[in-house]
This record gives structure tokens, sequence and C-alpha cells, in this order.
């Protein structure tokens, strides 16, 4: 039976298990990245591990999120990730010299490898046939220490496109669809594998928009095969020697086909406040919009952007908003700047900002209240932008320069039958991606050997081993698809503790119940309990360190967001799987119990707990959990095991 | 006797008072200016007056602090004042169009005019021969509802430049030449009126790099004779036509004069932490630099950007420092980038950010702890730059980029002999300031006809009419030369609640000692004592309106900065001057009574005031104040003044 391009990268880097979707299986990671967000936390584990030197072929840390250094705090992390870098080998991207996917993109990313990152966008490097998987940071450190990143086996589905775009629609529009279709939670799972004419006829920033949009499907990876496309894309970048082709095999076995007309696809839009609320553009225009924002890793690159240019070249933004653009990296900044567009832009009333990815997590550019933002970014979920009840719509370039102009949302169709000068832009590569590197500190050219940090830059939590007991209150009752912006929020006054645990857990669940900390801190242990779907998002680890920190030993969820799930794991807290009918009956307040002696039924594999509320009735709930993983809960998380191993003698990493 | 220029504008506008030094005049306002964090309570304040239009000729509304909008509260700040602008007939200028000093500069400032501005920088424009002052938010209110502002009469100092300035040194250099010779508090009640042939060598970009920072010398305003330079630069700005030829007569009687010989001015820095902190460069070359920034209305022009791109060309920056440019205006942003010098710029590893003034108060680009940081700002007051115990050192541009390059201080004339090919850049004007005015929105072209208000945007307090009695703790004791940095911090954590002064109050004085805004609340009263030079810096009237929300009735002090005084009366604060013995002998704690009746004693003129102390001892405090100052006073402050004047059929504004 052939392979699919998935299973292939997956054979040559397969440590541990087999191919079978579900199960889980250890893998070798070739590449990591860090962005600033969660890098201090990977380069504190990484620490706490004492190697000398990374251990990967190649690890790169960004500095993206807190570029605009709103606290010494995140000037003083930026600093700190230079010198873990410079310290352990890695290379060093200095801020302002753009997104972690865009940058990792145009300089490292390569076909066949495997990438981990820490940052929930990591497939991005999809569109050029790399296998790359978002992960919590405490996977980065162990993947740097040499060891495997384990993962559920996923199921590999073809979505095979067909045909081509037409004028107006754009690779965003066919991540849209892909939403509108599965929705948010239609990639669990799964790995996309893009393939057919109509793959091939998208070029390689139009194929990383998709794969990069691919997270918010809840995939585990996106993926293109590799072809003439890809090797031009990696020539243009100066990097045409580390192309390979890549391809399914033609008896490749699926587990499902998707198809996707391109010539059907119009330009799309995702409503507030989930990117599945996709509807066509025409559906909601004459909506009256305040911000438009241009640029993060879904759509900040050049091909990005020059759409824009393009569109707003000789008119002007409307007068009552602000159109901004943040260029994805700084090498997409100084060709459009070389070429012209940025001066453009201005002209025409554009705020060409730096590099950077702040905005979309609400460091920056928050929108005003009870007003619309339109953006060209992935993610719109409720409070993510910086304010509560925002109005975030997320669209194309094209989409988003259209609103500019009109002030309104309008299909761009529609208004260059309205303007009669408007062309459609297209998508051109620039001859050459000749942006300079001196925002890059090679790992060879490394200027500090120490860690230097500030002192906001705390230590480690650890956890004690698993106890026999589990019981406590039950802290805090939620909805489906809560967020990891619900449990850690990411906006700039408390990303700003990201490097400092104690401080950070204040705002635990801060956007569910302001009084969660608290009540946590006070009662010393407690239960969350959730809908479906739990801890979707990014990839933050924080969401599991922060509650682990308060004293919650256990979550239980009808269902877990796959990062999340193996976050809590890593930080040692009992995610267990309720059904509907247990879930509806648990109330706020209740106190649960688990019967089961609960350091021996985690090590013996037991799958069935019982708990029990209020010492009054019982219910089911379901632990989930490879062998692997019920070790690590019963060390009391990933690094407590970690050090175990290496304190006794096995290879420290290598769980 | 002939006239200095300052009094041939002076005449023109007065319409009270005479021209003697230390006399209280009034003056007709031609033009005022508005920016985002004094502004909105500018609006508020002119919408208690409750008038349909501002009545000076020109209205203009910045938004230049809080460009970044990290709080959706900054985001409605803007939106309000665009609103604020289209209602009452001013101009507005989009967030990212810049600086107000220089956006108003190249759009609006005229020869002869005179300009009051809610911004201590307000005097910028002296450079084209404008007589511009910088003021509290009330005072612009009250002269945008046609009322005279009332200043006291300034000495008229000439400082004679003479010879030419060589290579490598700077305009700013010049300015921190005059601080070096005079001190912070040397300009006090002073107008620095420039002449002699090095003043007409000098470009219009350069003499208002002297003029913006004449207001840290304390100088009410600084001013420069117009020329063909003045005439050039306008024509260059599409503005010919304001041109008007202004001198002092050959006969003119200066209180003073200084002699500047251009061609002995070295390379010059101010060090930590004050900006009269001044020294050749050399004598601090070897400091190991982590943040260089370029910008500010000091030095964010064209021609400031223009000598760091040309000495970074084809070179890179310090591998462990960050080189950031926020140019002034989006005009000189797209000049540079039209010209190509953006992308060059980037190549070398400058981070070129928006047009803003925010790193210059702490919001955004916050230098790392235990660092120092080079700014080519006006102002390095400890803990202004957003971290307490901050190193900051004001330069040139030139000095900026040789620290960017070399990664430690040097004078540049020191790197071009290391590097051998570095030419000194040299200041030039472009052909034509072609930028666009695409972000202005003019006033004959408002989009808004009512103000929009978002839930941070609250009311203006208003006291209560002077009372008999004051007496209180002395809750706070503090040094010499506090600063409105100190009163009201002013980083972006605490400036967006500049609307809504309720909470702002909350961080009066909190630099100093955190308690104090909790412990005045407890009290509902008190007395606070300082040194010499109390409320230096800034314009900012919050400084004033906080402590009156908190209840202070009355500051001793044995100097005021005169904008703060201003506040100070304009807020119904009773600002009496002690003595250096007085000053000793009181302590924190200590209970002050005003053995006067006040209301009476204010109304009366009368100067001496009697103080006891912990009814145990006594002492004079001198409240020097005009007729005009006193009745403010009676009235509670301003506001209510003019409310008083309103409603008892008086003229609204004219008090």
């Amino acid at each position: 039976m052939g392979q699919t391009l998935t299973e292939k990268i997956l054979s040559d880097h397969l440590v541990e298990g087999d191919l079978t979707p579900g199960e889980e299986i250890g893998i070798e990671i070739d590449q990591v990245l860090m962005q600033d967000t969660t890098g201090t936390m990977v380069w504190l584990q990484f620490e706490a591990l004492d190697l000398d030197e990374a251990q990967t072929e190649l690890a790169a840390q960004y500095c993206d999120h807190q570029t605009f250094q709103f606290d010494f705090k995140n000037t003083d992390d930026h600093r700190f990730l230079r010198s873990a870098a410079g310290t352990y080998g890695a290379h060093f991207s200095r801020p302002g010299n753009g997104i972690c996917h865009n940058v990792h993109k145009e300089n490292f990313a390569a076909p066949g490898k495997t990438l981990l990152g820490s940052d929930s966008h990591t497939p991005t490097p999809g569109g050029l046939g790399q296998l790359a998987i978002g992960a919590g940071g405490l996977d980065i450190a162990v993947a740097m220490g040499g060891g495997a990143y384990y993962v559920e086996m996923p199921e590999v589905v073809n979505v095979r496109l067909e045909g081509e775009l037409p004028e107006w629609s754009s690779a965003k529009d066919i991540i849209l669809e892909m939403l509108r279709r599965l929705s948010v939670k239609g990639g669990v799972g799964k790995v996309f594998e893009y393939t057919g004419p109509g793959a091939k006829s998208l070029s390689v920033p139009e194929r990383t928009t998709i794969t990069n949009m691919g997270t918010e499907l809840g995939a585990t990876s996106s993926i293109f095969e590799t072809d003439e496309k890809t090797k031009d894309y990696l020539e243009r970048q100066g990097r045409g020697d580390v192309y390979t082709e890549l391809t399914a095999d033609d008896d490749a076995e699926y587990a499902d086909e998707i198809v996707i007309d391109l010539s059907e696809i119009e330009p799309l839009i995702a409503c507030p406040s989930m990117p599945d609320k996709v509807v066509p553009v025409r559906e909601v225009a004459g909506e009256k919009v305040e911000q438009v924002l241009v640029g993060s890793c879904t759509n900040g690159g050049y091909e990005d952007v020059l759409p824009v240019a393009k569109m707003v070249e000789g008119r002007e933004v409307a007068k009552h908003l602000e159109l901004i653009v943040a260029p994805g990296s700084k090498q997409a900044g100084e060709i459009l700047a070389r070429q012209g567009w940025t001066a453009e832009m201005m002209a025409a009333g554009v705020n060409v900002s730096e590099a950077t990815c702040g905005p979309c997590i609400g460091i920056g550019h928050v929108p005003a209240s009870d007003s619309v933002s339109l953006r060209t970014f992935n993610r719109n979920f409720e409070g993510r932008s910086g304010i509560e009840d925002d109005n975030v719509y997320l669209c194309s370039p094209e989409v988003a320069a259209a609103a500019g102009l009109k002030g309104e949302i309008i299909d761009p169709r529609d208004l260059a039958d309205e303007l009669g000068d408007l062309d459609a832009p297209g998508v051109e590569l620039p001859k050459k991606y000749d942006g300079s590197k001196s925002d890059l500190i090679y790992a060879e050219e490394a200027i500090d050997d120490e860690l230097i940090k500030g002192p906001n830059i705390g230590d480690v939590p650890l956890k004690d081993p698993l106890g026999s007991n589990i019981a406590g209150e039950t802290l805090l009752k939620m909805e489906d698809n809560i967020t990891t912006d619900h449990i850690i929020p990411a906006t700039s006054d408390i990303l700003k503790f990201r490097s400092n645990i104690e401080r950070l857990s204040d705002f635990t669940l801060s956007r569910v119940d302001e009084t969660f900390a608290q009540r946590a801190k006070e009662a010393g242990t407690g239960v969350l309990v959730a809908g479906e779907n739990y801890g979707q998002g990014s990839s933050r680890e924080h969401a599991a360190m922060c509650p682990m920190y308060l004293g919650i030993e256990t979550v239980l969820a009808q269902s877990f967001a796959r990062i999340h799930k193996a976050n809590l794991f890593n930080f040692g807290i009992v995610p267990l799987a309720i059904d509907e009918e247990t879930y509806a009956k648990i109330d706020q307040g209740d106190t649960v119990e688990i019967v089961d002696d609960v350091a021996d039924a985690v090590a013996s594999g037991q799958v069935e707990f019982t708990i029990r509320v209020n010492d009054d009735w019982e219910a089911t709930a379901e632990l989930n959990a490879s062998e692997r993983e019920r070790n690590i809960l019963a060390a009391g998380g990933k690094l407590p095991l970690t050090k175990q191993q290496a304190e006794g003698g096995a290879a420290p990493a290598d769980d």
C-alpha cells in the first residue's frame, strides 16, 4: 500500500510506535522554533535539564509578539532569549525582524524535515512540504534535549483542490471555506494533505496561508506536496539547495477526501467571534468598519501586503477608519519599501507599523469599544483583540483593502464595479527575496555565552509526584470551546508576566471568572469542569502551568483540544473525559472526588475512573492516555520525570 | 526704544497688561493645538463651556502619544478626539500621522501668529517665527472659547549665535550647550530669541530642534527671526503664502545676552537623568548601549532621520542592541520611504516603527532593566522611559547612529576615524515636502457632528469655591525638581486613564510614594510640601486636577514651575511659596493650617499668609498671584469661574 506524504515524513522520523491513526507515535524532531511569549519558559525548562547545547539540527528563537516592548519585562525577555539562544546554540531573530513563522519560512524551513514549534501556527511551512507541528514549550525543551516528540498518529485527509481561483478570491478564502465546511473542531486528530491541480496552481505563499490557518480547524498539521513552485520559491529565497521532491504515492490511502473546486471560491469572511463563522462577504456587506489590520503569520507576507498596496495606491483610506499594516517580516517590509510600495501605502493613509504579530492577541491596536475591526489574521476569539465584546472579522488582504477604501465591508468585486478602475491585484513573487539578514544572529555568530535574567524572569514551578487522592470543589464550570485565551489571556498587561508563573497565575481563567484565581488559592486545590473542546487555541503551556501552580489536579471535560491536553499531562494535571449527562449534572461548587487510588490507577493503565460528586452520586470518567503519558502524570509532569530520569542515569530527555 | 521680535508679536496680540517683565499680560491666541493625552480633557472642558465652535483662527487635534493603542481606551480616546474636532471645527490628525509639533510645523505653523498648545514642547514652531507657548489643557479650552491667554510677561534674552557648526555637530548640540550652561531652571520666565549670523546659518528644521528643546530650559518660549531660509522652508512645504518677514529692531533691548560660537560646538550628550547633565560625548565614550531610539518632536524630522540613514547605509547595527527609528511625522516617513532610505535602514538592522512620540514617555520600547538607552529625545527624567532606575542619554541623531553602529557611546568623529569611510552626513532639505495629507481631516471636511464617548471617558471634576479655612496633614514632603512625571506618571499603564480622573487619581504621586493616593483619600484633604521648581516638565494639567480631586487644597513649595503653577490656579489649588528655612522645618505628617481667612485673603490681594504648623510654630508663605489668578482661585478654579461668568451673562470664556 502506498503512503501519504505525511506518512512518508513520519516514517523517516519514527522512533516509537507505528503509523496507526489514534495510536501514539514518537518522532525525531529536526528543527524547533520558539517565539518570545512561550520561549522564555522553554529556555528556563531547557536550563533545568542541565544540557550544554540544543541537540536538534536547528533551533531558532524569534521575538515577534511583544515587539512594541510596552514594559521592561518584554525587553528583558528579549534579552534573555538572545542570551539563551547564544548560550545553547540557537539562531536568534531580533525584535522587529518579523513573525516566527514568516521568518522561519524565509530562512530555515525545509521540505521533508520535522519542525516542532512553541506556537500553534507552527504548521505554516507545511506549504513547502515540511511537517510542522505546534506543541507546548516543554515538548520543545525536551526535543531540544534530543528527546522524541510524542503525538497521536493523525488521520491523513486528502484535500483535493480542483480548478483555479477566480480573480479577487485568494488562498485565505480557501482556508475559510475549509472552516465553513468543517468548523473549528473539524481537523482534530488530522493532517490535511492538499493535493490536485488546484494545489499545484498555488504559489508557496498562498500554500502557507492555508497550512498556517489549518490550525483553526484544530488540525495536527497541514501540508502540500513539493513541486517546481516550491523549488522556485526556495531559489528566490537563496535556498534552492534544501529543495527535495516530495509527493504522496499514487496509491496512497487517505482516511477521507475533501474536494474543493477553487473556481467556485468567492470572497469569504469569518464573522465574530469564531474563525468558522464563515459567510460570503456579500452577506455582511454594508457593515461599518472602524479599523482594518493587515498582517499576521497568515497574511503578512510580501505577497499579502502587495495586493493591499496596489489597491490603495493613488486612493485614500476612508477618513473614519484606521488601516494599519504590520508586515509579517522585515524581509517583506524591506522589499515593499525598496519597491516604493511603503511610500504609496503611507500616501494613501495607511499606518505602516513594525513587523509584529502583537495586535492579533491584543498587543497594540486594540479596537475602539463597540466597533468593527476587520483583520487578515487567523483568530477572532472573543476578547482576543484586547477588548471584551469585540467585533472582529477575518478576511483576505483584498477584502481588507476594499473595506479600508469603502469604510464598510464590501465584496472587492462590487467595489471594483463601483470604482470602475480597480483591477484585481493578483499575486506576484518578487524576483529575489533580497531582504537583509542583519537582524538574525546565527548560532555560530552568537554574542552571548551566559543567560541574562531580568528581575521578572522567575523559576520554573515543579509539581510533586501524583498522589493517591484527588478531591476538591468544582471551582469553575465552563461551557464548550473554552480557549487558551480564556485560560490565560494574551493581552499585553498579562502577557508580560509569562516568565513569572507566580504572578501570571493571578490571571488564570479571569476572563471566565475574575474570582477564580483567588478562590483557587484559598482552596489550595480544586477541580475544573468544562464542555467540549476544552483548551482550543494556542499552544501556550501557561494555560496548564498556571492551573497546576494554583493546585488544580484534574480537569473534567467532554473533550480536550489536542495541544492543551498534552500540556495538561506535561504539567501533571489529570484530564478526564466525562459524558454529556455527567457534565450536565455537575454544578459549580460541587465536591468531586476520584474514588480510585489515582496514582495506582494511572500507573496501571486504568481507563475508567469513578468520580463521586457531593458524596451523593457517582459517574464514570475516562483517562485516555498512553503509557508514556501515564508515566508523565505519575511523576508530576514531564519536567519532574525528565529530571528523575536524568538523575537516574537515563538519557536526560528521552522519555 | 526698539522692540524684540517677541515684544512685537506680543504687542500685536496684547489684550491686557503691558510688556513689563514679570507682570501678567493677556494675549489673543490665533492657533491652538492639542495632543491625544491632554486633548480629551481639553474637549471635555470645552464641552462644559457650551459653545458651538472653536473661536480661534485655527485649532488642531493630533494623536501622537498613544498611537500603538495598546488598550481600547486609547482607541476610544482617538475616536472621541476626532468627533470633538469635527463637532467643534478643529483639524484632526489621525494616529500614525505624526507628532503634533512636527505635523503642525509642516501644515499650520505661521510666522507672527500666536500658538497655544496643551503640550510643553509647543514652542517648536518658534523656529519659523511663530510665538508658541505650552499651557494646561484648560487654558487651551478657554482660548478656543475666545478668551485671552494670561502669562507673566517673560524677559527676552538674546542668544547670539556666531560662526557655523563644524561637521558632526548639530542643532541638538546647540540646545544641549544651552542646557549645559543654564540648567533646566535657566529659562524660567524667559523667552530666548536666537539671532546673529549663526542663527541665519541654520535651516528651519535645525532651528525647530532648538526651539523645541528650549522647553527643557524651563523657558516660556524660544523663537528665531524669519528670513530667506524660513521662506524657502515654507515654500517647500507648499505654504510660502504664510511667510512674513519678522525681525527684532536693531535697537531692541534684551534683558540679557548669551553668545555661542557655533564653531566651538562639539558633539554633546545629556547623561542620566536630567537634560542638563551635559558633557562632551568623548567623556562618556565606551559606555555599552543596548537600545538606541531615533525620533521625537526634537529630532524626528526627515532632516534628523536622514543622517542616521546615511550613516547606517551599507553597514550593520551592532548585534547586541536595538536601533529603533520612529519618524516624527508620516510626511517624514513617506519621503524617507520614497527616497529608499527606509529600505536602507531596514537592511542595516533598524526597526522602523510608526510615527509616534510614545517611547519618549515610556509607551513602547521601554529599555531592558539595568541597561543604557541612547535617545535623540528631549527628556530623560528618571523613570520616564517606563522603567525605574533607567539610564537614558540624550544626543543628536549622528551620535545615536554612531552608538548604533559601534554598540557603545562614541563621538561620531572618532567613529569616522575608526571606519575610514564614514562621511559627515550633513543636513539636506528635500526639494519638496510632498508627503500626502490623507491622514488629516480638515475642519471643513469633518465627518463627525457629535461627540463619541467610550466607557472610559468620564466627567470633568469641578471644585467648590474657595473656603475660609485650609488645614490638613502634610501628606507628602518632596525634594527639589519634582516633575509632572512624578505627580502623574505618563507610562502607558497609567496614561490610558487620562480621560477618567476618578481612576487616574489613584496614581497621583505614586512615583514618590505609592501610599499617597490612598492616604489622601482617607484624609479627605491635605497639604503638599516641596522644594524648588515643583512641577517642572510637561504641561499636563492632570498633575493639578488629580491632587485637586484627592482633596489637596494647597501646595507649599520653595518655587513652582511656570506651567504647573498656572495649572494649580486653574484647578483651585493655592500655590504658596515658602523659604528654605520653612521648608527644612516642616516634616511629613505635620499639621499645617493657614491662619488667615483664605477666601478673604485671596480675594483682597494679600501676598503674605501665615501658616501655623502642628499648632506650635508659625511661618510666612507668599501667594504670588495676579488679580485674575486670585479670581480663579476664589471660584474654585478656572472652569467653575468660566461657567459662573457664562451663567452671569459675561462673555463665556473671557475671564
